[in-house]
């Protein structure tokens, strides 16, 4: 473990950054020179055109489109499903995006409506979909589920899920935000895990490390309808050439990287199972990540947080929260690079600290 | 003038590109190792926030705020002027972007109304405005306007228009994406153009050539709600920092170029005012673009077009339109370092086989 100098050499527990900006930039550079890129222009050209095509291949989808967010691919596809059915509802998961990090543009931008689909704190299951009431034009299914630590169906459920939808006619959308960290749980193939969406959407910013962008796959219509409301949206932007070729230059190499991911998160979790007060929600997790959670305040857990990255120079977390108990906190903790480059025995020690500390500090209130 | 050696190898007459992505990423990283940056996270951090303060430093307001696109940027602030007034209501010009090139994003998407203000071919004046009878939360005016040859109202009529609007109770929203290239004609502070304005967006990637890029400007009151709609659209991304680098880096450099293009427009207009078969809209252009009529159809001019771009190695426009008569055709010529690269006789000499090659062609049809 490095010694202490300061938060400017922090190293975040979480991720596999931070990326160095003229670092990056220059591997990007490099990368561009040696493949002759010349940026796309407004969506077009071969460098974009060539990593749709490299996605939907991936994920056997007819069409795919690079577009600049997350938020606005997806809301884009419920979109284009409410116009196709002329039903300006569909359903999604308490926790999703679209409900908690969106400012519910899928109301006030695109005039949709939403009902939940599943309880707030486990993972939409097919008797969820199969207890649907109404007319949905889609259901936005979040694979792995993030706001509740990351959990994913069995593949007999995940199948029962698809065939269900589709039983009721309704479109299924795949948020798949960390789709490409699934993979090493469900042991198939991306395309078999997409197959039986209508939608798929996926990001290149975060388990693949490059700059923020996303792609959207569908039929042909679908993806030719989605364009049209990238443009509404102001998504269709003169290059996103730098955030293209970074995905582009970094997919396959962090595809490979995800056992090793899903492997460390679980012998960090077996590691830290001696530590008692320490609970993992999931307590197995099923990707490469998980929610901590934590027997104290999350005033105290922050305040804590802040010490180790004093002694230890690392940033455990961002900011714990309290769920629904405010005598506890929890955070989010995804493996990188960063944890495989930490021992068992330095991981024990500053989550012993942690747990310690905070406790200590509690019972002193 | 290079010798032809194929399409990979042109130059456009236009503008100062092509950029050379590996070489424009390279400067953007020396950039940032030198500056010591560190990219935004979600549109926070000293990066972006000093850019934003320069900005609005520059143009008078008290705040900004960085945005992914201008088409995103001034949905945003017709959409904060509406719920302001309780009014969708908003006027443009009828050759505004957003009529022209956005898909009608601020009905189908913003549940905004349009009103036209203006005739389709000059500049919308302050009589235009004086005339309008029903009620508006907000009007757009383009400086310079693109569609008609980037035209501008002389100085006391833009002050004319202000003072109209003013009076009249419609909120006033500048479309800026050439706002830079208009200084040298009014030779005022572009605080001074700005001022009277209730919000203005401006662009980074054409005049200053960075990456995609926008700002938007105003109150404080009204940018903390623009940034809501941003979020809405899918336009607060993980990081836009290569965007904001490149575009902080570029900024000062690019507008002390602006007199020189402007001259230079000039200086060409005069030197091709000997072929009497080529028309100029405006006449005397009052920015560094206009628009350039010839005496042919626009098939006719692409064929030559392309003729030009085998013997000359120069892409002397992307696509020639008709207008309104068939018979003739149109382009914008935008100057920029490729022109100031050349020689009044090379420009000459590429302006006199358009027309005479065009003309010919025309009459053998």
């Amino acid at each position: 473990m490095k010694p202490s100098s300061g938060p400017a050499s922090l190293t975040p527990l979480s991720g596999s950054g931070p990326a160095d900006p003229p670092r990056f930039l220059r591997e990007i550079a490099d990368w561009c020179e040696q493949n002759n890129i010349v940026f796309d222009n407004y969506g077009s050209g071969n460098l974009v055109e060539t990593f749709e095509k490299k996605i939907a291949s991936l994920l056997d989808f007819p069409a795919a489109r690079f577009m600049p967010s997350g938020t606005l691919a997806q809301l884009a596809a419920l979109k284009v499903w409410a116009a196709e059915s002329n039903c300006p509802h569909f359903g999604m998961h308490p926790t999703s995006h679209l409900e908690i990090h969106e400012e519910h543009a899928y109301a006030h931008l695109y005039n949709l409506r939403r009902s939940f689909v599943g309880p707030a704190k486990s993972a939409l299951l097919a008797e969820h979909i199969l207890a649907i009431d109404e007319k949905m034009s889609a259901l936005l299914i979040e694979l792995p589920a993030r706001e509740i630590g990351g959990q994913l169906p069995s593949w007999d459920e995940l199948e029962k899920i698809k065939a269900t939808a589709h039983k009721k006619g309704i479109k299924l959308h795949l948020d798949g935000a960390r789709l490409w960290e699934t993979k090493p749980f469900y042991n198939r193939e991306y395309s078999e895990i997409c197959a039986g969406f209508d939608s798929v959407y996926v990001s290149f910013y975060k388990g693949i490390g490059a700059l923020p962008g996303a792609m959207l796959l569908g039929s042909v219509d679908f993806i030719a309808k989605a364009t049209l409301w990238q443009r509404r949206a102001g998504g269709t932007l003169q290059t996103l050439g730098p955030q293209i070729a970074s995905a582009t230059m970094l997919l396959d190499k962090s595809l490979r990287r995800m056992p090793a991911y899903f492997n460390r998160m679980q012998q960090v979790v077996h590691n830290l199972s001696g530590i008692k007060a320490l609970r993992f929600f999931p307590e197995l997790p099923q990707v490469n990540m998980v929610h901590v959670y934590l027997p104290f305040r999350a005033e105290i857990a922050n305040k804590v947080r802040a010490e180790i990255e004093e002694q230890y120079s690392i940033k455990m977390f961002g900011n714990a929260m309290s769920f629904d108990i405010p005598e506890e906190s929890y955070f989010e903790l995804t493996v990188g690079e960063n944890l495989l480059g930490l021992s068992d025995s330095e991981v024990h020690l500053i989550f012993s600290y942690l747990i310690e500390t905070g406790i200590r500090h509690s019972n002193q209130q």
